[in-house]
C-alpha cells in the first residue's frame, strides 16, 4: 500500500495532534502506511503533554503533494483549515467532530463524524470496534485530548461518550489523579505572561459575518482573569487596531478561567448594545462583562449573537 | 425525542429503499422516533422485493418541514438528489457510499460513510456493532440491495465487505438459493418491453460537463441485448430529441445485460470519436459499441470519456 499522511487543523490544538498519532498507530496496525504529521507548531498544551508522555512531536509539513498522493484528515474537514495544498491530494479518510462544509470528494472514502466534544473519544471507539489495544503512552494522551477540548469534561460540548472514553483511558494510561493531572495540562496552555497583545487577541480568533456586520471572536485560556484584565486597555488598542486593519465592526475576546469554567468578555467595536442583547446584561465602565458558566464560543457565544444580530 | 424522517435519494433504487427502512429499524431499536419514507415511486426491482418479503412500500414524500425538523439521510448526500425542502432541515445523520459533494451542516452530526458497493453494507456493520438481530424479512431486503447495487457482485463497485455481508445476510433470511432468488430479482427490473423510448434513455440519466461539451449518459438493464438493440432506431430518434432539447452534444446509451455483465453502447451526437477513443475501439455502422466486462458507469464509461475529452 502507498504511503498516506494524516493530519489534523491548521494552528494545531491538543485533539488535532494527538488525533493524527492516534489515528496513524491504528491505521499502520490496520496494515495502512501512514505518517501522522502537524500543520504548524504545537502549542503549550500540546508540548507539555507529548513531553508527560515521553513521545516525539510530529513532523511539521507546508505542502503534501510533494510525497504522497493520499492523505487522511482527522478533527477538521473545511479546506481553508487544512493542509494548503489539499485540492492537489485524494483524502481518503476523514474522523471528526465538526460541523461539514466545503468538503468535496470526487471519489467515495471512508469518512466518520459524531458530534462528541472530542476526536480523540470518537478514535477510542474506532479502536474497541477493531479490537486494538492501545498503548499506555497513547491512551494518556487521548485522554489529555478530551480533557483539553471538553475542559476537564465541564464544555457544554462534553457528551457522554467522551466522559466515557476519558475514565477509561486514564486507566488505561499513566496517569494517577485525573483531576491533578487536567489542570496542571490545563494550566500549561494558560501562560499568557509572556505572550504579546497580539498573541493574545489573535492567538485563537475566527471571522463571522452576522447580520451586515463582521465580527471577530478570539479566545484565550487563563486560570487567573486577573491576568487578562489587568491589560485590559493594552488589549483593546490591540483590538481596535485589528478592527481598523481587517474592517471589522466588532472585536470580542472571551478571556476563559479553565478552572473554574467562568469568562470574562472585553469588547471593542460596534454595535455593542447587541452583545448586551446577546447576553441580556449591561457592559461595564470599561467595555468589560462577566459571563459566568460560559466557556464554548461555538455553543454560547455565537449562536445568541447571531440570533440579535441576523 | 422528536420525530424525524430517514430517506433515500430521488428516483430511488432497491439500495434507496431498503437502507432507509433498515436504518429506520435501527435508530428505533436504539430509541429514536424515526419513519421511512420515499422521495418517489419505487422501481420494478424494487416493488419485487418488497413483495417477495411481504413488505410495505414506504409513505412517499415530497416536502420534509412540513411535518419534522430533523431528517436522517441514507445512499445519498448532495442536495439536488435530496429532498426538496433539504435545506429548510437539519441533517442529524448520513449514512451513505458516495462521493460527498455540495452537502454543508451549521452543526456537528453523525456521517458515516464507506467506499463499499452498497449503503445496505455499511448498515449490516452497524447492526452488528450495536449487537442488533436483523429480522429474516429485513435481512433479505438488505441481501437484494447489495444484489441490485453489485449485480451479484459482478460490479466492479463490489468488495469484500459487500461479498460477506450478502452472505451472511442470506443466511438470516429465507432466501434459499442466492444465484436463482438475485437472477429473478434482477430479471423483474429489467422489463423494457412495456417501456417508452424516452422511459429507456431517461430513467437512469445523468448528465456531464466534459472538456466544452455537455454530455448524457443513461444507462438500461436488461436480461437479453436485443430488447434495446432490435429497438435501437427508435431511441437514436429519442436521444437525438434530447439532445436538441437540452443542448446536450453527446448523448450514450449504455444497455447492461445484468446475467453476464456485459454492455452494449448507442451514440448520438459529437464527437464520436472522443468515445471511440475512449475505449479504443470503433463504432460499428450503427453507431454502436459492444463492451465486455463493462456494467458501472461511475467506474468504467465516465472517467476514460473524462481522460479523454477534459
Amino acid at each position: 500500500m502507498t504511503k498516506e499522511l494524516v493530519f489534523g487543523h491548521k494552528v494545531p490544538d491538543t485533539d488535532a495532534i494527538v488525533a493524527a498519532k492516534a489515528y496513524a498507530y491504528l491505521q499502520n496496525k490496520k496494515g495502512y502506511d501512514v505518517e501522522a504529521v502537524a500543520l504548524g507548531e504545537m502549542n503549550d498544551e500540546t508540548k507539555f503533554v507529548l513531553d508527560y508522555f515521553n513521545e516525539k512531536a510530529p513532523r511539521i509539513v507546508e505542502t503534501g503533494s510533494n510525497e504522497v498522493n493520499q492523505v487522511m484528515l482527522v478533527d477538521h474537514n473545511e479546506p481553508q483549515q487544512s493542509i494548503s495544498d489539499i485540492d492537489k491530494l485524494e483524502v481518503t479518510h476523514v474522523v471528526d467532530h465538526h460541523r461539514i462544509s466545503n468538503f468535496d470528494t470526487s471519489v467515495p472514502l471512508f469518512y466518520l463524524a459524531k458530534p462528541y466534544g472530542c476526536t480523540s473519544t470518537i478514535l477510542y471507539e474506532e479502536f474497541n470496534r477493531f479490537g486494538i489495544e492501545i498503548p499506555a503512552e497513547l491512551a494518556g494522551m487521548m485522554a489529555s485530548a478530551i480533557i483539553s477540548d471538553t475542559l476537564l469534561l465541564k464544555s457544554p460540548t462534553t457528551t457522554k461518550y467522551d466522559e466515557d472514553a476519558l475514565n477509561e483511558l486514564v486507566k488505561i494510561s499513566k496517569i494517577d489523579d485525573l483531576q491533578e493531572y487536567g489542570i496542571q495540562m490545563l494550566k500549561a496552555g494558560t501562560n499568557v505572561e509572556s505572550k504579546s497583545d497580539s498573541d493574545i487577541i489573535l492567538g485563537d480568533a475566527k471571522s463571522f459575518n452576522l447580520g451586515s456586520k463582521k465580527v471577530t471572536i478570539g479566545q484565550v485560556n487563563v486560570v487567573d482573569l486577573t491576568d487578562i484584565t489587568k491589560r485590559a486597555n493594552d488589549l483593546k488598542v490591540a483590538m481596535k487596531s485589528d478592527n481598523d486593519k481587517n474592517s471589522s465592526d466588532l472585536f470580542l475576546l472571551i478571556a476563559t478561567n479553565v478552572l473554574d469554567s467562568d469568562s470574562k468578555l472585553i469588547v471593542v467595536g460596534e454595535p455593542k448594545e447587541s452583545v448586551e442583547k446577546a447576553f441580556n446584561k449591561s457592559l461595564d465602565e470599561n467595555d468589560m462583562m462577566d459571563l459566568p458558566g460560559v466557556v464554548s464560543r461555538k455553543k454560547q457565544v455565537v449562536p445568541p449573537l447571531t440570533d440579535i444580530m441576523n
